[in-house]
């Protein structure tokens, strides 16, 4: 009886629909919902075959091991920042595409780590003994994590990496083990111009022409790496409502927060982020436009922007439908209701709501210093980036465990360093660009007769202090190794401009970020968790967690959808990407294809749309048919998709796939990669 | 016993305060208010000899003719146009001022008019009889508008300009008869590094060191015009509680929209607004650090965008602020009840306020397409104006008067033709800009698919149409006038590329300005129109209606304010400037003003604030004391002014002034003008 009332009121709680709907955890999975809705059996057997076959990239990307020597299928735009790193003046990975003729002319991937997850621990009464009535909630609770962390991958963090993931908002907590492959090379890269064909016009959009995969090899001592739990390349087309699941990581969804949470997030929050983005953008396409060169340097980062750009819209427009809100007022106020009800949970729960209330009150005042002396400091400068990963981390690496920022606890410590002494290139036009633009947007958003502005800028204009930020050495990876190791010592001796701005100025964004936690993240974190143990009390793990960044399998169907009355197909076609070319970018073919045109089969599935529950770090994810074979590789949304940060909304939310069926063929017909196609299909 | 209830009624409908609010017409300005308060007699007569002294720009600007030879003050920003067309590379007068010797070096601001009230009457029964049951409410009223403007003008348009300006949203309508000058010269512009002082950063703040003046003159008949009702410039410094009046001409106030309205912009207007100028921002950030050149030309675009996005950000916030929203709905819920009791009243308002709600319904659909095919279209080039201008008004003369669009009526066309015929430079690098932007944001905005996309773009990329685009003459005025002049047959003719472009996409244009209008424009006009008539019939005249770039005035004192708990001081002084200048960019100042230093007034108040209520188009406005005498100009408001889009509120709401005081200081010690200094103080 409780069972049901609670499967209701998640009905009820959560409309409009359930179908498809959860990227649900791999010990947690509804096979029982998903045997009556599709006839299919996931067992035991079938998810742990799965999970070795999937890989967490890094940066927040998702991958498929596709043979048994280390061989890993993710997205182009995954493996972006790889081909540009490999790139030079002379050698335009991103443009002609990399297609080594053999494996040992395969390329270092610089910072980047694959991961593969092996187990996972409940480790719920620890983080709550540790927690419970500690007056600083975020440092108790961190420094608990930092320790869990730490034991678990005692004596092996070479080839391991132990992460706690906080599920259901605090409301579980558990140790993901991971192994970890730190030499990881890059093996295929198409043209930039089939990958992303139509670009920014075409992305979210469908129907679709995006040959949107890369490959890179895990490495072990230097050969690559035994892979014999691969997963199983299929070269089939996909076929009209066949049930199809996706495994893989997806970043961060919202659909847990609260009302005055969401109002917080489309007032504030949202707006603000979408004209920091939409400058930043203006900037770089008129950078781009200068040279060949701009265009190449900056390639990746405007990419970057336009692709959070119109993801963030996306989700500001699902802020503004009122449809929306109003089923998290109503999904709020069950809740509420329930709470009620239960002396003891009421008590437990408190005024959570209230006090979420009263943070986003608070918001206004500390968001924007924090944003700019802290959150966005440097806005993606590398040399600032890596100036303050050694100022912060020789000073915090001397400190216990418990008492650092969280990103250099032991745990994070060895992803600090390999981020450090990992050569890759830094072109200093970019880096002015995006420094006066983040000490521009500081002034202009603290106001010039501001203490940080001050602080930051004193007598200079950004343009002048970014002048002399430039002459840092740190673009060098023996120099900051020798910082790294030289300690804060070292460090306080450097005349490193760079080193010298963020040690005079580091306190105060320390300050700021200080401040942040204890007004906003703090309160709201302690809040959101009675709000998640009050859930958790009342409809138990029959709903899914929200996203965070950790392996994660949905389900669905191969469906298109209905768009303001036109129906969408499912599939596209070889054709339809000639016909849809027309010559001038971001519509043109690169010649390789202009060529093969002729030789490719008419009926091969290019790419096509399901209804599994996908979000940001999905990117690369396998998507498998019943048997658990790679049918293809997510690579996108719908523009409808981007609102399932908040909900679900099945009648339009669609994953997009490039499918494997297609990269064989052009493999085999277009690059001629013989010794590729031999290796993932073993003909 | 009626009037103390509406008064009453005011009062709570528009809370918090009623102190200094007003953008107040010369025929119902409230001087029985003004002497109770301040003790200040506003009669006829200073009436009379303020609305001769005050002029509009035609592009959006107030000013104050000082001498009797002409002579007129205004802000350097809203001459800024007419200094940079002027400049060249070689003689840059932004960066330089323009400070001609004598009289006879003054230099024709092209496209400017200036234009003095001289009449108004009212014609609201005319245009009632005219729309009274009409089917197409807009085509009927813009019909009846064309028509009198059209009557009252006959024979002598080359000297004035008749203009039917809409009050109270249709409440009333009233003809204004401007006398007209449209051979303007540039007398005296300071360096922009001193008008502009502080930039971007410090726009819309205060303190404030900004010597925001210029001067124009008006001719007649090649010679300096006759101005003896010019007004009386004063040497004098303001005082602290000073009254003080702004005479100008308020570009625009949404003070009477509806809750739905202000939620329409809000949630979609505004924040899609703030993307686009952010982008563009951006885009001319990065085309102005490219070289001085590319700095020069996009200057004064560049300022405009940076000024309009500190605007509606500001506006933006003031949205968001629910004391504001809160305040709307009470006088809302007023007026609905007032409008309720009345049987009659009630009869002819219907659901109004429903009908705009489902005008905000339907915005989504229609909005983007109308921005980016019409609204928007050509995003600032001015090939594309020019052509537009051609294509259409060619077109459009032909018609009967009262079946043209609006900006083509008779009493339109002189302005029309003088922007055409009048020289001026076009700059190719950033028409180039402007156009790829336009270009790229319509095909962002309306998708790759859309019929819009594909008729503007065909098979074009942006940049590739944009390129051929550019092989336009139409920079060239003999090229322009010929095409005016040889009518439509001669437009059909040309195989000028931005004509022929406009010639295959303006049917598409019209169509979209035809949904839009019937869809959006014309039932809110309708609607607001309604409202408007049962805010009249319940209030009458004891409030002022919205602004509407037409003559005003407004009355306050000198006085500071507490800006979160900390008050700011109503004056600065010249030495606050000299500790302000960091060197830097935009802190840094002009050669003769590092000089000049030690020569200038300790004492002589250089900006001041007050409480007058103004907006964007008062730039320039005199700023008069009780005996109507030019004690400085306006020219900005406090970031807490922006929300006086919306309301007024008192506490904060600050107008920022230079002073005549200070100007005369400069003239005289720093720039040596005699010959002004005694034209406008006889000594």
């Amino acid at each position: 009886m409780k069972r049901l009332a609670a499967a209701a009121a998640i009905a009820l709680a959560c409309s409009p629909a359930l179908a498809d709907e959860g990227m649900w955890t791999f010990d947690n999975f509804p096979s029982a919902a998903v045997k009556a809705k599709y006839g299919v059996s996931i067992d035991q057997k079938w998810l742990a075959k799965v999970q070795d076959g999937s890989a967490r990239f890094g940066g927040g990307c998702s991958s498929s091991i596709v043979s048994p020597d280390g061989l890993v299928l993710t997205n182009h735009h995954c493996v972006r920042t790889c081909v540009q790193l490999n790139s030079t003046a002379s050698a335009n990975y991103i443009k002609d595409g990399f297609m080594p003729a053999k494996r040992e002319d395969e390329k270092l991937c610089p910072g980047v780590s694959v991961e593969i997850l092996k187990d996972i621990t409940d480790v719920t009464a620890r983080i709550n003994a540790a927690t419970a009535g500690a007056k600083d909630y975020i440092k108790a609770r961190d420094a608990a994590i930092a320790a869990i962390e730490k034991d678990a991958c005692k004596g092996r963090d070479d080839k391991y990496r132990c992460q706690v993931t906080t599920l259901y908002q605090g409301g579980q907590f558990k140790l993901y083990t991971y192994r970890k492959y730190t030499d990881v090379r890059l093996a295929f890269a198409p043209e930039e111009q089939i990958a992303f064909f139509g670009g920014d016009p075409d992305n979210f959009n469908f129907p679709r022409y995006n040959l949107d995969f890369g490959m890179v090899r895990l490495y072990e001592d230097g050969k690559p790496a035994k892979t014999p739990n691969h997963l199983k390349w299929s070269t089939e087309n996909p076929k009209l409502g066949e049930p199809v699941f996706v495994s893989g990581n997806p970043g961060s969804t919202s659909r847990l927060l609260t009302v005055a949470e969401l109002e917080g997030l489309r007032d504030i929050s949202m707006p603000d982020t979408l004209i920091m983005l939409s400058e930043i953008r203006g900037v770089l396409e008129q950078f781009s436009a200068e040279s060949p060169e701009h265009e190449r340097i900056a390639k990746n980062l405007l990419f970057g922007v336009e692709n959070s750009f119109k993801g963030n819209y996306g989700r500001f427009q699902t802020l503004l439908d009122p449809a929306m809100m109003a089923s998290k007022r109503t999904a709020e106020a069950d809740l509420k209701a329930k709470v009620k009800a239960d002396a003891k949970l009421s008590a437990a729960t408190g005024d959570a709501w209230g006090e979420l209330e009263a943070v986003e009150r608070a918001r206004p005042t500390v968001e924007k210093p924090y944003i700019w002396l802290e959150a966005r400091a440097g806005f993606r400068s590398d040399l600032f980036s890596y100036a303050r990963s050694i100022v912060r981390g020789t000073a915090e690496r001397d400190k216990p465990n418990s008492e650092r920022l969280r990103e250099f606890t032991d745990s994070r410590l060895p992803i600090v360093q390999k981020n450090l002494f990992d050569a890759r290139p830094v072109y200093p036009d970019l880096e002015k660009v995006v420094l006066v633009y983040w000490l521009t947007k500081l002034r202009e958003n603290l106001t010039a007769d501001s203490e940080g502005t001050k602080l930051f800028l004193g007598k200079e204009s950004p343009e002048s202090l970014a002048d002399k930020l430039l002459a840092s050495k740190l673009a060098d990876p023996a120099v900051r190794k020798a910082l790294w190791q030289g300690g804060k010592a070292a460090v306080e001796k450097s005349d490193d401009p760079m080193i010298r701005f963020v040690l005079a100025t580091d306190a105060a964004s320390r300050a700021i970020r200080k401040t942040y936690e204890d007004k906003i993240d703090g309160p709201a974190d302690r809040a959101d968790e009675k709000i998640a143990k009050a859930r958790f009390a009342v409809y138990g793990t029959a709903t899914y967690p929200d996203a965070t960044l950790s392996l994660r399998l949905s389900y669905g169907a191969v469906e298109g959808w209905n768009e303001k009355g036109k129906p969408v197909p499912a599939f596209t076609y070889f054709p339809g990407l000639f016909d849809r070319a027309t010559g001038k970018f971001p519509f043109d073919l690169p010649a390789r294809w202009l060529s093969a045109k002729d030789k490719l089969s008419t009926k091969t599935v290019f790419d096509f749309v399901t209804t599994n529950d996908i979000i940001g770090g999905n990117s690369g994810s396998p998507v498998l048919n019943a048997k658990g074979d790679v049918i293809g590789a997510a690579f996108d949304g719908n523009i409808e998709s981007l609102g399932g940060d908040y909900w679900y909304d099945g009648s339009v939310n669609r994953t997009v796939v490039v499918t494997t069926a297609a990269i064989t063929e052009a493999l085999k017909k277009v690059y001629g990669q013989d010794r590729l196609v031999k290796e993932l299909t073993g003909k």
